[in-house]
């Protein structure tokens, strides 16, 4: 059985982008049954980049809400906020000191965010460091990431080799990234990658209205209703494709051929199409963003398990480095 | 009331050098009524430099008997490892995350370090954020240093600053560094300052008859037996100095300026009076280093005490930057 350990970002409320592209695809891969999957919310990691404890505050319980509201199986799965497992910081410290200087300065996500950043603080520079802990607190075999994660996770192998030398003995178990081809860019509103940086987002979580309001904006070309239109260049359509059945998406296809079908038309049927398919996890999102004691004890249940992991791991290392 | 809050460095076995001049003062002041001494033993920072953990251990309970065999009084005051508060390290990571890139490095101990040892790590680099954490978390007023240390206390005083900024409130009280104008410098064996790296220490703790033989090693001329020497001079009675009282210094002096009293004399004198006046803590520091368990008693005391203080603070920090 192979330990999967995933990082969730928690810098904003998850959109339609998330959901489709991370959220539902992890959540299948939990649900085989020879999969031991560790799901952590980086909360401490999302210090570098947000100060504001109201912002994080709702950030955190967003992201909670909205992998509850898909359906992540607390029980089989492991889901905690990593703030909440004191042993992250800890053995991040220990990490710092088997990591040379040069390691961090040469790392290619701190060289690209030292330039695009204002703020360049000492968390951004020991970034891998923390996420090395996240990865070998859990004994992880897989660690699936982004292809701008991939040099994060060949540091964290070879942290991992230093203590493990030092020691003399396999105090860590060494991960395999891997980069998860199979994850979708889905469209924003302007057709670029959907993203919260570029402000084209879905977010399926806010109140119907709000939500239509955002299809509306949907950028189309100026086709007149009555001609036939090209659906395989149109964002709506794109859209729609990735939520529909097979017949939906043929019979909009069609419609989009045949002309006298507007794109007011198809925005309305992804609007309705997104309501009808999302009514659980609104449901269930909006449950838990409103009933905090109900989320806190969802959480409490991977906190305890997480902790019993990090816990025998940090003993390893403490009795190795003479501190206890 | 003002808290003075103290590091010990655990990179070695606590010598004379260590004992005139940082632990015997440092216990005197903590004795006043109006002191709220803190007294932590860094043993999180001494990963910096020695990685093989046996000695580490060594080298904690070191330093923490011989703190406790000079008469450290741990009800009144508070004295703990660092590696038992947790909340150091997590204090740690938050306060990295305030604290530009440039600030670590352009520290001058960062610079020095990185030119002088071969392990450049980043736990050297962000080694102030540590410092800084430790001092944050007990709210103390002030932070006894050694001059290469001031700049340490200036940038914890902005780390402060930034988060007091932040959160639009005092999270933190802001430390006022002091250096100690009379700390002594004891000489070693061979005259220069007594220090482990240069090998030239006296380790009042060893079994007699090592510790005589160190002192027989102390550097002297080579003004034959029967003729006067100069006391001012002599490295053996400069030692003698410090701890003889006035009227045995005077008759020394005599001694030497009347001739006829060898070096090898005066050594024996000296190491008598190193064994007569550390009876006491001699005996007390070999209890401790062969009863573990008294010693864990002593150390939990602190930690108790500690955590209850650092909790409070991380609570403050927690509640700001939303992560409860």
């Amino acid at each position: 059985m192979s330990r999967i350990l995933t990082g969730i970002q928690s810098s904003g409320r998850p959109h339609l982008g998330n959901i489709l592209g991370a959220i539902k695809p992890a959540i299948t891969l939990s649900e085989q049954p020879d999969n031991d999957s560790f799901f952590f919310i980086a909360d401490l990691h999302s210090l570098t980049t947000i100060k504001d404890g109201a912002l994080r505050r709702e950030y955190i319980r967003a992201v909670a809400s909205a992998w509850l509201a898909f359906g992540l199986d607390t029980t089989k799965n492991t889901f905690w906020r990593q703030s909440h497992v004191p042993e992250h910081t800890e053995l991040a410290w220990y990490l710092n000191c088997f990591t040379p200087f040069p390691m961090l300065a040469n790392a290619h996500s701190f060289k690209d965010k030292a330039e695009r950043l204002s703020d360049v603080n000492a968390g951004l520079f020991t970034y891998p460091c923390l996420m090395a802990a996240d990865i070998l607190l859990y004994d992880a075999d897989i660690v699936p990431v982004g292809k701008d994660q991939k040099q994060h996770v060949e540091m964290t192998r070879d942290m991992a080799s230093a203590v493990n030398n030092q020691a003399g003995e396999e105090i860590f178990v060494l991960p395999e990234s891997k980069i998860d081809e199979r994850i979708m860019t889905i469209p924003g509103i302007d057709g670029q990658k959907m993203s919260k940086s570029y402000n084209n987002y879905i977010d399926i979580f806010q109140p119907a209205n709000d939500l239509y309001k955002v299809i509306k904006k949907i950028v189309s070309d100026s086709t007149p209703l009555e001609e036939p239109k090209n659906p395989d260049t149109d964002i709506t359509f794109k859209l729609y494709a990735l939520l529909a059945n097979e017949d939906q998406v043929n019979t909009m296809r069609q419609n989009y051929l045949n002309g006298g079908y507007g794109y007011g038309h198809a925005k309305k049927e992804l609007y309705e199409l997104i309501i009808d398919q999302f009514s659980g996890p609104r449901e269930r999102f909006t449950f838990y963003m409103e009933n905090n004691n109900e989320l806190e004890k969802e959480l409490r249940i991977g906190e305890e398990k997480a902790r019993a992991v990090a816990s025998k791991t940090i003993e390893r290392v403490r009795t190795k480095l003479g501190y206890n």
